[in-house]
């Protein structure tokens, strides 16, 4: 099976919406990438964390099967910590704090057996990190990236180059409206495309995904829920159970890369009933299956 | 073919917009809705106007074949006047002024062979309006009712009778989530059909539309625009468009209500491109269908 590598933040993170709230619970970027894409196909992890950083979440991530030989753990570093809420709109977090630690002087170094790594996913971590870690790669059959608009606002141009150098971009409809400028989804989707990937994947929460590519415009409904208790991580989750099933399968046809969109909202879909990686922890086996099925009844006519 | 009776309001509006501004024009829920079903049966409509509303709209929508027997022109009356804009917001108007007029003291009578009508359309407009019309019809085979927030706000309990008694319940989903002060559309969605409708379609502009019913959740994405000139009338040409297909088809089956769903959002993704109802006034022969094919590619997979 073709393995994945996964680079992007590990994090320790705070979190109020109106469900509740909980503190330094497990988080990042790669985390919640790295466990969701661990439900389809083998996965190395890059990133970094301090030694504060709880032991039981590397046993955690060790026992979905992750390769931790790329996260470094720093002495006397501390974890990267991020603390913000949901309390006005669930679809758009207000950071509180933002503590930078071990990520402020990261410079991801790929162990020699990561290199080779057939499919990347370049999860949303400064730009310049995420060139980096590409550059380190010998030879992908796909790479797929996320960002945020921390970086679309601070390090826009960086922004482009990695959207120039990857096969697939991930993001959400605010930060291809503000990266594009453009006031309609559907033209930020088609500016995007012109930067280069073979697809721009536009996540619009509650109101599932589009997919734009030569081939034309996918759009998936999301998995239909009552409630949402916690939305971090569920671009993550998204992006890296998308990528995890086009590892898994090895079969990069646009056929495929449709069905990996709506894997990756049911997976998603999943990840936000609860705080932190709570229910990934006990998502029960066959249910991705049993939510794409869902969708799939959802979208038929 | 069966024959399709709308009531609701006919009206002047004086929109801005972004992409611009008009005044007095011609707009009201019933006769968007009528135009639109018009594309698919004949129609039967019933609304007031006054003795200011141009004659030129009357030969308009006489030329679409739509019957004006029931439309009733009073004498001395003021037409009903809108004036509003979407600048902060395209998917929710601020209304600036509204300019009863001859609906104050409105009292729908239907012409006799109205009565008969086999598909009936409430077009948004007062829900005592609705059921007074619902009240001299004597075996319709499909109802679909609409509705907007400010007969949620004022009249709460004669919108749920409304529901209550029709087939097919359609409205936005703001309205669906005030109307059942749930927070979640889906958790709305089921919640208005447990008041008795076999479906309730839920609007939700550039995301498409969700019908609920005892068969499932059925999402429907929207036709990709680039750019909305004018919202004003989307959703009830949604709702004309989608029952108009169903009395031009007789088939009320739960696979035609979805295709319905689709042509309702293709019809509507005409509307939005034009101020009033002027994108509808020269839409092409087999752009709907076309629109339709398009969706139906989006959703595959």
């Amino acid at each position: 099976m073709n393995e994945l590598l996964i680079v992007g933040s590990v994090a320790l993170d705070s979190i109020e919406t109106p469900a509740g709230r909980v503190e330094a619970v497990l988080g990042g970027a790669a985390t919640y990438g790295a466990v969701a894409a661990s439900l389809f196909c083998p996965v190395h992890l890059v990133g970094v964390v301090g030694e504060d950083f709880p032991a039981q979440h590397l046993e955690f991530l060790g026992s979905r099967g992750i390769d931790l030989a790329g996260l470094q753990i720093i002495a006397g570093g501390d974890t990267f910590r991020w603390k913000g809420d949901y309390n006005e709109d669930l679809n758009q977090a207000v950071t509180h704090e933002t503590h930078l630690g071990v990520f402020e002087h990261f410079d991801p170094q790929l162990p020699a057996h990561y290199r080779e790594a057939d499919f990347v996913f370049l999860a949303n971590i400064n730009p310049s990190l995420q060139l980096a870690t590409l550059d380190q790669v010998s030879s992908p059959k796909l790479v797929v990236c996320d960002t945020m608009n921390l970086w679309i606002n601070i390090a826009r141009a960086q922004v482009f180059e990695v959207f120039r150098r990857v096969d697939i971009a991930v993001l959400n409809d605010g930060e291809a409206r503000m990266l594009t400028e453009c006031e309609s989804t559907v033209s930020a989707g088609h500016e995007l495309l012109q930067l280069g990937p073979r697809a721009v994947i536009i996540k619009k929460g509650e109101h599932g995904a589009l997919m734009f590519s030569e081939e034309g415009i996918f759009s998936a409904p999301s998995y239909p829920l009552e409630e949402v208790v916690d939305p971090t991580g569920a671009g993550d989750s998204f992006a890296g159970s998308f990528i995890g099933f086009l590892a898994a399968t090895g079969d990069v046809s646009y056929a495929n890369l449709k069905r990996a969109v709506v894997y990756g909202g049911s997976v998603a879909s999943v990840t936000v009933q609860d705080f932190s990686l709570d229910s990934l922890k006990t998502l029960e086996e066959g249910e991705v299956e049993r939510r794409f099925g869902v969708v799939r009844e959802m979208a038929t006519f």
